[in-house]
């Protein structure tokens, strides 16, 4: 493919991140050489409208509305179009014919993981993706070789940035949602539609990536049950912090002997966690793992230059195996682990259930968390002054997500409570 | 050198790491084999007393005394004998036979690098050294693969377990200097003989060894001024308390326009930096990057399971270059930085300086630090009851290594001055 040390780039999609790749492709072309032992040629751009208005420093001669011409006459695709389509079928079509595509796009690697994987072996090519999670945090290189040693049993990060950064500004100011939201739109740190980040969709799949990468398996998007933080209101926020707690927007992958679960939610982290200590937009992962212990990796999880600092090292990577006439770590052969079933995934709560103000009723809500097998960690009742009735919040040890959620059902049912307030993850199951 | 998909593997040490990575070998086969692509076989393990007692997993028909034996008969090679000789010629013969090299020895690779990189050049051979900075944390690869789309600034780290251990103790508990060192004995984190450790020695081979990767350039160990903890006492540590401070050993490599340098010295790292929080004898290492801006790695940092996890991801990652026949990752062709001299060695600095306690003798001190042209962030002079004199703590804005040490000669020779009293490194210069 190369002639002369010369590796081409084509470039899909000239974005905020797109226009950070040229501008550094551009400024450190001698450290590349030095770096991957190939000059690094960017040699076409594709974007929809190649008339736009662009950032001063991208070459207007390379601009196109041909993507396929692009994909066709590079070494390297750099795919930063995002969505699906037609991100995929370029995707596709450059790794079929053997080419090698470094991507950030963690829908599409999160829903189409396993397709793209088999266009890599069936062309022979290589997928690079670690813009796809967590920005310049080198995560998936973490997972995929750094930890390739050793036998991880969770993974636990906080891997969308608006979602954080809101749920910081709603602890640290006191703000309520809707506010904290505004605040984020303000910044840029939200779009003006937050559905994918507000939702937990985002979240969702980075952690189908992590868990995939984390324990050689593949898991997809429709696999991680997601709640997101629109609910979570300032009283909420307020309860945690009483508590000693942070209420963090966690993916959370966990592997035990029967299979693997992940799952986003807003989490309860305890003050003293290395995650409670995450604060603005960044994000951070925190990988446990047999041999080596907690490790926690930690940086910006968005934004142009970050995201394309992560692009580059992926080229860089790629370009040295294109000279070398070699190829990048593959997707493991399969442990084929299976999901784990509600019985069987690890969960920790707190409860919160207001009592109707009865004696003994306390010890009627202790009995349905005793009958389901749920043992509880501690009880609290916090006097509220002019409250009608009681609420008791009640931290379980760790049991399965199907435990409690019979135990849920319970409380709803037992006439002397008034309703379950709300049930909230805790870190640490 | 591979038949079969069997990648022979020779052991040159079995002590704490060394046997956890035998047992890790044994445990996961079928992992290895997924992740490498190849069935990783132990052909012999080189210990100076083939008679002595051994972890009752390492198969003795393995041991032997003969270590050129098992080094010519290994496709990888794992050195966890420690120390120079007869490590360095060891792996000299290896790497000068064109074989693979994977050790976790940080004194070697730092005091001998370039002669180890050099033969990896002459006998196209591979090196790899996770284990030899910071554990279980994934740096070197994170410095070498993931940032190599970016432009390091500064690296700061906490990357010795046992000095952070003894500095927690005394933040924690209040203990002084000898307590706290015989805590970390009594718990293993620290040597009978602790040199090596308090003396800042083994920070500093580290501190060579991430400079050079993050600035793709060669720095030895005496490249690396250092000063150690020994000195340290209570009243420091409630002193940096009491600022809002703490006080960590840290090793810091900066690149200015100029050229790099790289110091390890105790430091004073506001409460809110992301290394303050690093406690017990865990690790943790910053990274600031043009692009990616800061990243933070954390986790153990020593011990045997974790730095057998290290040694066991590069030899999965040596595997498969085995297998395919490709090379890893070589040494960067260099940028050859210049090492700063100490006028151009970034500082900032905490001076406390007792005063003979005569009017207009802080305008004499502000003046001397003004005459070097070194700008003053904060002046602090706490009462303190009973004291003879007065103290006075100047925390300095960034400057020159130069400057200051100017400043405190300056200091030293002003009559109203009683004498200065330390002289502290700050974080963020």
């Amino acid at each position: 493919m190369s002639t002369d040390g010369v590796v081409t780039i084509g470039l899909l999609g000239c974005g905020t991140v797109g226009s950070q790749v040229v501008r550094m492709l551009s400024e450190h072309g001698d450290d590349w050489v030095a770096r991957s032992g190939a000059r690094l040629q960017l040699t076409g751009i594709a974007v929809r409208d190649a008339s736009a208005e662009r950032a001063p420093w991208v070459p207007r001669e390379l601009l196109t509305e041909d993507a396929e011409a692009v994909i066709d006459h590079a070494d390297i695709v750099v795919e930063l179009i995002g969505g699906i389509e037609p991100a995929r079928s370029y995707m596709l079509r450059a790794l079929h014919a053997g080419g090698t595509v470094v991507t950030g796009n963690k829908a599409l690697v999160a829903a189409h993981g396993p397709e793209l994987h088999d266009a890599v072996q069936a062309g022979n090519g290589n997928l690079y993706y670690e813009a796809a999670v967590a920005g310049a945090i080198p995560v998936v290189y973490g997972l995929r070789e750094s930890l390739a040693g050793d036998k991880i049993t969770s993974v636990a990060g906080i891997v969308n940035g608006t979602t954080n950064y809101i749920l910081d500004e709603m602890t640290t100011k006191g703000l309520g949602f809707e506010e904290a939201l505004a605040a984020a739109q303000a910044l840029g740190y939200a779009e003006a539609d937050p559905t994918a980040d507000v939702d937990g969709h985002d979240a969702a799949a980075k952690g189908a990536i992590l868990a995939s990468l984390a324990f050689h398996t593949r898991v997809g998007l429709d696999d991680v049950p997601t709640t997101g933080i629109r609910h979570i209101t300032a009283a909420d926020i307020a309860a945690a912090r009483a508590d000693g707690n942070v209420l963090k927007l966690l993916a959370v992958a966990q592997r035990t002997a029967d299979g693997v679960s992940v799952q986003v939610r807003p989490t309860l982290v305890p003050q003293a966690h290395p995650l409670a200590a995450v604060r603005g937009a960044f994000n951070a992962v925190v990988v446990e793992a047999e041999a080596a212990g907690r490790l926690m990796f930690y940086g910006q999880g968005a934004g142009g230059a970050p995201t394309a600092s992560a692009v580059l090292s992926d080229i860089v990577a790629a370009a040295g195996h294109v000279v070398r006439g070699s190829k990048a770590p593959r997707e493991s052969a399969y442990a084929a682990l299976p999901l784990l079933d509600p019985e069987h995934v690890p969960a920790r709560a707190q409860v919160t259930v207001r009592l109707a103000d009865e004696p003994g009723t306390l010890a009627a809500v202790a009995g349905i968390f005793g009958d389901q097998g749920v043992s509880i960690e501690a009880v609290r009742q916090p006097r509220v002054a002019g409250s009608p009735g009681a609420d008791v919040i009640i931290t379980t040890h760790t049991t399965t997500e199907a435990a409690l959620a019979r135990t849920v059902a319970g409380l709803e049912a037992e006439p002397t409570v008034d309703r379950v307030v709300s049930v909230t993850a805790v870190e640490g199951y």
